[in-house]
């Protein structure tokens, strides 16, 4: 329980006020925001009463879409955003290829990380590469696997550049056990959920903790043998999550987390 | 051109009566049918028709899942349906995964595939195992890339077992330009159509060659790298696609493969 973070994305209807209030009230330690989230009260007061309701931020969500004009500048600012709110991990979402020659967005992606990292490093702020699953390659991200991710951040091989995993991107992969004990020690953030058996939209299906088909004790066991003992950020994207009451989403959440995750 | 097999599933609204007549009027000199369509005519109807418009059969779409009950005996009656048609092919999907340990999904498949095996090889037929999409995992395929599939078929070692690659299922992976070198002597099938940016839905929104983000140059390139000069099948499972009137459909796909595909 004190390893759980709430990602706003899993309450994406409420103000950030609210999920922090909700945080608190249920015994939350972290949070983990998206960026949307912050403009709704500025950094400064949204740093203000996240540290006011004692909480620790896990993660920002996020950078990246390093495939679209001005990503430089986009970035900057979210690596100051991500200092501003105390937390040491910026998550990458790396954006989709420009073009039909993926191993050119691929490149393209490896450079601007590179770009970026000198900046981030000034800041004290980690880079996670979050490789997103193949059915978001042509809107959100050419990293699609864990391996794809891996062999950037080595590729740059400073620490400032890790990745991180998301049991929905990445579990159907029969290399996921073998890429998550290489990726020991480059592991800065862990995001959960389930894999709904029934999935039929790309993006607003994702289950609740238990729910689904995800072997979440079995996945949790490998990231803790690589070393990664840090927060563990509950995000879910789903109406059907994001319609039920307050206090529901919150126990639920609470609940199987403790009894489905680690 | 002469290369080209159009997929019943292209045209999945058709009677199979109707697909094998707009065949041969388009010139297209190969059929792909799925088994529910074989199912109006009976195969021996079916065949007969084939036969009188001078049309070949590239593959019978398809036996697998073998995580289901009573696999084994629908899979033999697959193999009966594809040797009575006259192709030397049946696509295998292989069936979703049982339980939540996907390594234990995997063995059981490759445990039902060499079971198949002997029956496949007595009346002539080829097993093609074909990986799907990862968003496929939870309803259709624990055999989700290309790599496993080879792996699967590589450890059986029989010449009867080999891979069926669609474009759809696998251009997202960064390892496909090696898998694809790898799979050479092993594909007994290729398959085109192309993947929508926008994509929502995870089954019905395939596109046609040319619409979509894949390089279908590059992927035909590296098919005949390996090997592979067979026929081509156009599958596209889409509404949009379903809905064209009949001669627009026919006269897009002969088009389309002629302009992106080869």
């Amino acid at each position: 329980m004190s390893r759980l973070s709430f990602n706003t994305m899993t309450a994406d209807r409420w103000s950030l006020a609210e999920v922090i209030d909700a945080c608190a009230q249920y015994g939350i330690e972290w949070i983990g925001p998206w960026r949307h989230k912050l403009a709704e009260l500025g950094v400064e007061e949204a740093r203000r009463r996240i540290d006011a309701a004692g909480l620790k931020v896990s993660s920002l969500c996020r950078g990246g879409f390093f495939t679209a004009p001005n990503a430089d500048e986009d970035n900057r600012r979210a690596v100051e955003e991500a200092a501003a709110l105390g937390t040491d991990v910026l998550v990458l979402v790396c954006g989709p290829p420009a073009t039909k020659d993926l191993q050119a967005a691929r490149d393209q992606i490896a450079r601007g990380i590179e770009r970026l990292l000198p900046y981030a490093i000034e800041h004290g702020v980690r880079l996670g590469i979050e490789p997103l699953h193949p059915m978001m390659i042509g809107e959100r991200s050419a990293i699609v696997t864990l391996g794809n991710a891996l062999d950037i951040a080595e590729r740059i091989g400073e620490d400032g550049v890790g990745v991180v995993i998301d049991v929905y991107h990445t579990f159907w992969d029969p290399q996921l056990p073998a890429q998550i004990a290489r990726a020991a020690g480059r592991i800065v953030g862990y995001h959960v959920n389930d894999w709904l058996p029934a999935t039929q939209h790309t993006l607003l299906e994702r289950g609740m903790m238990g729910d689904g088909i995800i072997d979440l004790h079995g996945f949790s066991a490998m990231i803790e043998a690589a070393g990664y003992v840090g927060p563990v950020e509950v995000e879910i994207l789903n109406p059907a999550i994001w319609d039920l009451p307050r206090d529901e989403l919150m126990t639920l959440t609470v609940e199987r987390f403790e009894r489905c995750v680690l």
